[in-house]
């Protein structure tokens, strides 16, 4: 799908228009407001997570795509961020809008694939709307949902932190943009374990997340573009700016690597978990190559 | 804006749409899933209540409309659905989709008019994003909040309840469709008076919604049509039938009247409060003119 540079990258953006809202988010029990994967909410009996995000035709998926991989890309793009944050979603929200003339059988088959989506990880349709559309069509969902023991932020990493992705990288447009597995109980593991700092999904690439887990630490990074797994086809600046990866980016002590990647092999046999650089002090950046998505350009 | 029959209404279709996606709604802890204002959910401190809704371009705004009062309606419709629970809205998150060319200030604007909202009922923004859209605009709001001392549901209504509206309907299409004040604070209060057994807003217009809460309730119904009160330059089928006023219909104990009116007057003072009908037993359906809106069509 087509790409190019943006003015400002959405975070500048959102936090402009946030400014110009006027209101202040660090209130009525915010813990973590806009910036990170998700937003996460105080209420007496424990966190609530709160994530939205949309898919439209063209930008996101094309009209001829399969209208219920539609759907489970849609969810599970709501269920990576979820997973970076170690937390799980139960209730979601959807609004379909699509124009008129559309069959509707091809919106219950966008519903089928959240429905695959949900019943694989583990939450429930409380909510949906449609709406027409003059032209074309979008898929919004929202999703609230439980923390687990321990919320995993972009901002704990520290310098000389290992850095380390789940899977492999690159290649998405090749169909895996649409059919990927969110890394749910990945996620959720991971931010169980010991010596775990920081993660967050790739949605837009290593090249555009890394720099922004980095800075949310106050830290600089390195990569060993050799060391990134990538998918077949892909050089190292496809699989670090190819983008829609929803893989999970964590930093961890350097300590508790050793043991983190033989609790992962035996935990998840299947999933590679690399090794592929490490934080380091403020203004050092190495090794990244690619400039990776823009949500608000093709993401 | 313009208005077509559709060919199954929106419930209908939502219905069929989640019966496709095949997953049971209640579960983890759902109490009111599809189908009312707002869901409802329940954890261990109390009930959440969420709402997802979207606006788009040449449907719901033109796209000369003022971007703030863009960002107003949009906020508000969600706000509205809470009044409607007697709940109150907490935390947001917005998606805005516009196309690349547009004036950053634009979302900015929207933002502002969404902040003011925010500010006067209560919520606070906690994630945003954005998206390019091929072409036009369009802005979907999700929140989560907290219920009152009582959840008012569409269903709650008896044959022989009074029907009421606050304010007044009809002519929403000459502005008022964007700069409506939702209830919030009369919903919340009407929750809490004894006898208020039913509530939902009117979007999509008294002979659209009125069908709803009756069917809900398992109800017939009568509407003495002069005595719906109505904005100037309406008549009765217009006040029944524009649509978007975003007003609170209720349904109470016929004994419970009398006191409710003069409370009601003591405490908003500046609102009507107006008995319009009543609830009738299954099958008797009567005064309503006009045909209301459809979300999918026009709403």
């Amino acid at each position: 799908m087509p790409r190019k540079p943006s003015q400002a990258d959405e975070a500048t953006r959102i936090a402009r228009m946030l400014k110009a809202a006027g209101v202040l988010e660090k209130q009525h029990g915010v813990t973590v407001g806009p910036g990170d994967d998700c937003a996460v909410v105080s209420r007496p009996d424990g966190e609530v997570i709160l994530k939205t995000d949309v898919v439209v035709e063209t930008v996101h998926y094309l009209a001829e795509a399969a209208p219920h991989w539609i759907g489970w890309k849609a969810a599970a793009r709501v269920v990576s961020d979820f997973a970076a944050m170690g937390a799980q979603p139960r209730h979601a929200l959807v609004t379909i809008g699509m124009d008129p003339q559309r069959d509707p059988k091809w919106a219950e088959s966008v519903y089928r694939g959240i429905g695959r989506c949900a019943k694989r990880h583990g939450f429930c349709l409380v909510g949906g709307e449609t709406t027409r559309v003059p032209s074309g069509s979008f898929l919004n969902v929202a999703m609230s949902g439980d923390v687990g023991p321990r919320t995993m932020l972009r901002s704990g990493g520290k310098a000389g932190d290992v850095l380390a992705v789940t899977g492999r990288l690159g290649g998405s447009a090749a169909g895996k943009h649409l059919r990927f597995e969110p890394r749910l109980a990945e996620g959720i593991w991971l931010a169980e374990q010991r010596g775990v700092r920081a993660m967050m999904d790739l949605s837009d690439g290593l090249a555009s997340d890394l720099p922004r887990m980095a800075k949310a630490s106050g830290c600089g990074y390195s990569v060993m573009a050799d060391a990134v797994p990538r998918n077949r086809g892909c050089d190292a600046a496809a699989a670090m700016s190819d983008g829609e990866d929803y893989e999970l980016l964590l930093a961890l002590a350097p300590e508790a690597w050793t043991k983190l990647a033989s609790a992962w092999r035996r935990r998840f046999p299947k999933l590679l978990l690399t090794r592929i650089g490490a934080l380091e002090t403020p203004g050092f950046q190495s090794g990244l190559s690619g400039k990776g998505h823009d949500h608000f350009i093709d993401q």
